[in-house]
């Protein structure tokens, strides 16, 4: 993992975020008591699937992002948290439909909800909180920001469904993957990000600039979710990794190995990602492949990159103490190794 | 079915939505035409799949309900049409989950899509057509009309996942069963006849007058086509009757059957409805033992009752040709025989 440490300092001092949690524990705090109350409904099904996957944690980082871009605009309303809320909404609701469709066993280190409650539960309670996500938004009555926040809800789906299309396809390139992740995990970042110029009524360089932070940091974000999928560092620490193996995911480590392997490398991942016949040791040859190949520091070079154009995107904002936590958020995120 | 000649005469001398059609005729063209452009995008399988389904056709009643709303309400603008496309994807969404949640194999006399590319596509692409109905919504830019159809989505999943802790379940009561069609169907009537007035800034008593007549015409339709799936005249014509059966739904007549069926009865429910347990003869049987406790005409009484509701609610406008073809589409909806 050589890149990462002189490329690491262009980015910021810190690997942590500390700072950006103290600068909007308040305000989460509300928005926690918010997903609490809208994740409510009589119908007993519903509180209790939903509470299963809000209890099992999650690092609430798209909600923050919403926090800290409307304060780094000096909004002074309250429509920030309840946007927060609607925000992580989305993201649960998807994650519902995810585990549905990749036929996921665990989430967040918890059995998934599908396997507790079945497929059918999971698809309809994530309508619900995709509902109950566009009912709050409705509410802060801003159409700014339901226009960007829609937007994002389409462009989800989108990206989701070509992942569909490229799964345990070995012939998807870095471009297709790179438009995948692009809509199904950068989206919402940059959504995230954006809502909060947006509801303080910021100019458009504004809004734009914090969008496009979001976006970077999503697929920084994603990518090192990639990496540390083959980690060996993790596997040492005895953290899950191989998640996305046993699954059959096409992602950038996998693409940039199988593009790279001889005949016989390709052969693997052919049996292994494409047809799905995995055995004993596969997961150790897999991670064996793409050390050979780089693809770990090739997948962070990735990643390091859109945190610097992360980090560059926040120029238009003068410094102070939440431009600098989000830095240090963008730090954060590529430098987690857990 | 014998009182349906008499309570029928209450509702509407006619029993054809013809002049309701050809007083939305060329607004509904225009519906068509947004609902095919927005089907469309990038990702090669969202329009292949979405297509299936809008070529399925349908009656297209929910958006007709908002175009022939807003006219009643002399709503002069074009948001309306835009406002129709988005109840119709709403509708297309929840059908494509439904369909997986149900595990049907037949939607609108054709294959159903997860059968043709798979439930996971069925679920992306239904959260992708949700996500487009939203972002038209936000397009026409009416907070009111934001408010009541987000409110729907929220209250339609609700409904559906009432039903499905009601599934199979033969202790489900009237009155649940009542609560569950009336959040999965009649809200999203309710709410595409209601924006009609919110778009055409009208006052609130017309809003709810047109909430009413929706919900309660949404409720009438429900329950006829519980009736149909088990009338014996659409069998004799050769028509599909008995999906609810094989699907082990627990519609009305069944459950009017079941309370008062002999212990043998229940025992037959029981088996088939709630274990399963389906073998060659047993609609027939089931066609039987409902017509022996008269549940399809109780049925269709409450429907009558509904669509007598959903007449009265139309007291407050003044009579004219719009009014008097939206009382005919109740007569139609309640009549149908196919």
């Amino acid at each position: 993992m050589g890149p990462i440490a002189p490329l690491q300092k262009t980015l910021t001092a810190s690997r942590d975020i500390d700072a950006l949690h103290n600068l909007v524990d308040q305000d989460m705090a509300r928005v926690n008591q918010i997903i609490l109350d809208k994740a409510h409904s009589d119908v007993e099904l519903i509180p209790k699937l939903a509470q299963h996957l809000i209890d099992s944690g999650g690092k609430r980082l798209r909600p923050m992002l919403t926090i800290a871009a409307a304060k780094l605009c000096e909004y002074q309303g309250a429509g920030h948290v309840t946007l927060a809320a609607s925000v992580e909404f989305m993201h649960t609701a998807t994650l519902l439909h995810d585990d549905v469709v990749d036929e996921s066993e665990m989430r967040r280190g918890k059995t998934a909800a599908r396997l507790l409650w079945g497929n059918e539960a999971s698809v309809l309670v994530g309508d619900y909180l995709l509902g109950q996500a566009f009912k709050m938004m409705v509410e802060v009555g801003s159409l700014g920001a339901l226009r960007v926040l829609s937007n994002a809800a389409s462009v989800i789906a989108e990206g989701e469904v070509m992942q569909l299309a490229a799964a345990k396809n070995l012939a998807t390139t870095e471009e297709t993957y790179h438009a995948v992740i692009n809509a199904k995990t950068a989206a919402l970042f940059a959504a995230a990000a954006e809502v909060g110029a947006v509801i303080a009524e910021r100019p458009e360089t504004e809004a734009l600039a914090l969008h496009e932070f979001g976006r970077h940091l999503g697929l920084a974000f994603q990518l090192m979710d990639d990496v540390l999928d083959y980690s060996g560092e993790r596997a040492r620490l005895g953290k899950n990794v191989g998640d996305d193996f046993s699954e059959g995911k096409v992602t950038l480590p996998v693409i940039l190995a199988h593009a790279d392997g001889t005949p016989e490398e390709q052969a693997f991942w052919q049996r292994t990602i494409a047809e799905g016949d995995i055995q004993d040791g596969d997961l150790e040859t897999a991670m064996t492949l793409i050390a050979r190949h780089n693809a770990l520091d090739r997948t962070m070079e990735r990643a390091l990159s859109h945190g610097e154009r992360a980090t560059r995107a926040l120029d238009v904002f003068p410094d102070g103490p939440i431009k600098s936590a989000l830095l240090d958020a963008v730090g954060f995120s590529i430098s987690r190794a857990n």
